[in-house]
């Protein structure tokens, strides 16, 4: 595959160091930024043959086959809808859009154009989620109830992330977007979320946006899906996921403790273990950073989707579903009430229910635990089918 | 100090464990139970010399100074204004009410009476949480702004918590009173609960109260308390408090992870660990249940504060402010909004704020955050005060 | 139980906090210090009637029952005579002895006067040691063919510790024993320590002892007893212990890692964790020190046991067995070679076995090993009983 | 790369998985195996378009580049002749032969033929081993004193390596060659070995190889690398190191305890972990074993190798000199004794000595130690330079 980049920042060059990492196929032949100098300077880092400050002449490029986008939020809308008139795929970063009717203008765009709309939710694509995600729909853990996904850190690295209106929002959209769909997958992306409850405040930072928010995303069969993030928390990057099923349990640490740890005194070196808040003291760092947060596996998944002309596991479709949630829990932040989802043309299954079963202690009354005591007695709960009556056998 | 015990299931049985652990100087004189059977195999067990199935004799024994409530949740009332008419100092198990109009009858009932209420609320005594709530007030993690604590696990022992009229509720009454209480000491018990919004739903048992709940409290001084709680959890019981502090974070394992790790074939021996869902694999146990899980300390206060005269860290008043906000948190879980914590007699701060202090950049700006980057260069976005717009220096 | 106590600095201190700790009816009487100063200053910190320069005068103090020694080790032997000469139960710290003869002589006394000798060793008695050993007891991880014990820390606190005429050498005296004795538990008492294999050497202090050790110590049924010890580790106090069994695992951690976790940008307070390296960063605080460290369990095992009538958990046998293990250990370390432990009176069992059994797959063959493929297929490796080769099923 | 694969067992897959991971630009072209079934089988399954069951058919194949090797070890020898001999790169499996004149040999031949020699030591290669080398190299934990890697799990896969005349020994040459190898490059390659003491013996299997051991090897420098090995843990694979260094810690779990975490009641579905002793309970899965494992690493920096003509990390000088240190290991474990490592052509440093630098207190006095006691007091253990006498201050 032959790519371009849209951006010279902070996640381009994460992507681009995840394309050259392990002798990757796949090459990038151009690249974008509105500066001279840091084109110039991503095409020399990267072996990049072609550097430009044009959006249009680096999407046009003739050697281009999928465009990859890592610019600012405000920025997605117009290099889609470039790369759409180009004909070109195009692999854009998270949040999609900075609300829904954005995201849905882009992915008219995209289905108008019948080409691929990528949506680079890395952490759908981390190791330990993919084996989850097997391991849920291979049904270990039961009916999942609850999905919890977390991201806090100590605020995002650049600029225009503090600037509402260049953003769409605080942590919420930055972070958020993540917890959503991680939370969406494990209930399941076909179950229909209906309604948000949130709270958003900022309590920290000197922004117009929120820098701390905790929502609850109800879906169609009762799961709920929750999301925790933070602009300030304090301690590194804390990724965490939790679900809740009837038959199990998933708990996955993405970066604070991943069974690497380490104390140094501070004599030694000058090393910095990545977005550590210190360099002294107890460390906890990450192997392979790339590979841990998804960014290997998740453009392995692009680029064989188009080579076979099959849908990527995250989709503009996707990205727009992620955005239309965002913006309920906004409203709900607002009203203090329960939120409606707005979803313009679902395309997953319409009255979803739970599979919720009783279990039967026999014709008369359901079971409601049954335990094994210290003292080596059994006990047993159960309630009658009838009078609803609980009583102890 | 010579005790006296209401019941002789689970709960009184942990207790009376705790209270002969370590050569302690109380003793238990009396136990009462409405089964004569289990009066006398408790006293047995635990060399009680009395027993008896009337709470009147047993609260009324000339050597009794403090009786402990180790009953159903429907039985706290009647005993409590034995104990006060008996003029004996009493110790409930929690919650303490059923609602916050029966924990209001009981406070007064105690304090008419001039007698001790102490609130066996022992997650709040544990010694990870006591040296937490040391650190947290010497200003080690700064402000907190966000205080959530967990407890799941796959269900209640004895049959009347699963009839919703005997506990009063489900998982929020039994479970959530745990995690309020932890977070309003975290966050301070004299800023007031202000609001409640709720999320509960019965998933997965035959019955009529919710077996999971999920709750945010909004405190005056805009801090969030949140309860995750549930009886359909899968795994053993999970008891995890996490802060966020302006300046540090603090997370608590009480049970499930405690650096004791243990796999078993399951061909050697019949061992089963407690409260864990099986007997063979990886298995988690707990070294001193009764120590961990607060008993020890909780005692210790409890009888202190009788002797000396002082209050006991937990005491009636703080029972009926969690009933409070379990009320509060039923009445959102229907309405599908915050509701107000409806508090009688508030005997904390009014008017408490936020210590929300912006950090100076020179006069002209804030610093919003100062950041080395990989390359080494030190990066820093700051925003102006007047025209509010975002830079990077 | 009233007691003595002979010293005033940092372990007599601990050991008070825990006598002290909840309500116990146990009181101590008596204090001895060679330091007036600290004497005095002992008995008011602890409320202790009477204190004295003279260890005799604190040893026949009509009052005491049992002396408790908290002194630095070549003081143990002439404080122990006195409490044999006194008839007064004694409990000293470890190690016993600065070697086997010393230890030999402290236990020929006790047992000439007819008193308990009580073997201080609080890392036999954390609560996770205790369910630990329970549970090996039950058979719950087979025969114990490895125990590994570990405590490493950035050294000792005081002086008397790094001056080996006092001490009786480095960190192996100091730490081994404990290491030692918790392997000795898991695998067996009445199992025969054969032979020793050590390695010790002085790697960053300017001490004549040794600062780092590693043994293997080999017990007359084959297994093997691990002891890693340091006083130059980096990063608070590490104390772990690993066992290895036919039929499971068992994994402790008694302080770096149990389920307390802090994050503290310092901007906050002074709290200062104990033992920690920094008062920053990521620290890992315990709960309640005394009851982790087994300090009362200790107690209340010595003081049942004297008023029972029964033999405490860990004697002064135990206390010279480790000795004489020690003693080997430096002998190993000199001359390179496994080196015998001496033990005058062996008092468990002689010509122990292990229970090696070999599982038959059929008459001709012993099954080695089966194992489901990913592909579910199953494959069976088993050797032949009479020609030794091995084959695939 | 084109490249040769001879075998199609175990690890034969596992390289070819992460072949094809991540779009790798490298292709495997043909195959060999003794059996055909297996050759056309593994041909098919990774789309390999030659098979052969004659090995220098593979080798001398003309589109083949390098050359990987997946046998067991006694066929290493002959694969590396034939490699030579076609003048094609070769990369081993570990351990590079079965003991270190096989690999002298080996060495030999590359060497003679001009052709790379890559020492296929995954475990050198995975992400957190890398980092916590570059940190190590950076300083960041003063000099290494100590460098300790496990591996221990509940036996290998196939027969052959139950048979000591195949594999050379048992979990000492399977196992003992990675952490060798690990431990070797934490105190630094260039460092001289000098000494092993081994402690080996048979205690589960009916094999005549050991399937326990423990072994320390001392460096020049006076540093000690540990292994510990076990074919009979419980409990799925342990996978861990540990460092310790004057200035700092390092700690690495790289396989049962990595952040993923999941109870499964089993009623769900069929999901087996891989290489976890049961599939019900408490569950430690691994993201992406392939990169976790090393694999990707690894391959990426032999392609790079030979594309730039540099030696890889590992060569088959590491693989001869672990072998060397393992045959010293099996002499100690049956003298008893600490034994020489015995080397043909020493390529590191010569005389390397340890970077022991005491601290002054001032002219007359070393500093032993500097301490703040709970009470706030600053206490310095200090040693006289001349008389050795040791003091607080």
């Amino acid at each position: 595959m032959k790519l371009a980049i849209l951006g010279s920042g902070f996640i381009s060059r994460f992507y681009a160091d995840s394309l050259v990492a392990q002798r990757r196929k796949d090459t990038i032949v151009s690249v974008y930024s509105r500066s001279e100098v840091n084109a110039k300077k991503f095409a020399e880092d990267y072996h990049v043959p072609h550097y430009t400050t044009s959006i249009k002449e680096c999407v046009e490029h003739k050697d281009v086959d999928a465009v990859i986008i890592g610019l600012s939020n405000d920025l997605h809308l117009e290099s889609i809808l470039a790369c759409a008139a180009a004909g070109k795929h195009v692999l854009c970063t998270k949040p999609l859009g900075r609300n829904a009717e954005e995201a849905w203008q882009m992915l008219q765009a995209v289905e108008k154009a019948n080409v691929v709309g990528g949506y680079l939710e890395d952490l759908c694509y981390t190791p330990k989620f993919l084996k989850s995600l097997a391991s849920i729909k291979s049904g270990a853990i039961g009916e999942v109830i609850w999905a919890k996904s977390r991201e806090t850190h100590p605020g995002p690295h650049s600029d225009w992330f503090w600037d509402k209106a260049k953003s769409g929002g605080g942590a919420m959209v930055d972070l958020g977007c993540h917890c959503i769909e991680i939370s969406r997958n494990f209930i399941g992306k076909n179950i229909r979320p209906v309604e948000v409850m949130c709270w958003a405040d900022t309590r920290v930072h000197p922004i117009d946006a929120e820098d701390n928010a905790i929502g609850l995303v109800k879906y169609e069969n009762g799961a709920i899906g929750q999301f925790e993030v933070s602009w300030s928390f304090r301690g590194g990057m804390d990724l965490r996921d939790e679900v809740m099923g009837t038959e199990g349990t998933i708990w996955l640490n993405n970066f604070l403790r991943t069974g690497f740890e380490m104390f140094t005194s501070g004599k030694g070196g000058d090393y910095i273990a990545e977005k550590a808040e210190s360099n002294t003291g107890w460390l906890f760092p990450v192997g392979d950073e790339v590979n841990e947060l998804g960014y290997n596996h998740m453009f392995t998944d692009m680029f064989d989707a188009i080579d076979k002309k099959r849908e990527p596991a995250e989709t503009f479709y996707d990205g727009y579903i992620v955005n239309a949630i965002i913006d309920a829990a906004y409203t709900s932040a607002k009203t203090k009430k329960w939120e409606p989802v707005q979803i313009k043309d679902w395309r997953g299954k319409f009255e979803a229910k739970a599979n919720k079963q009783y279990t039967d202690f026999d014709e008369n009354f359901y079971l409601i635990k049954e335990e094994v005591l210290p003292s080596g007695e059994k006990k047993i709960i159960i309630k009658n089918k009838k009078t609803g009556s609980i009583e102890i056998r």
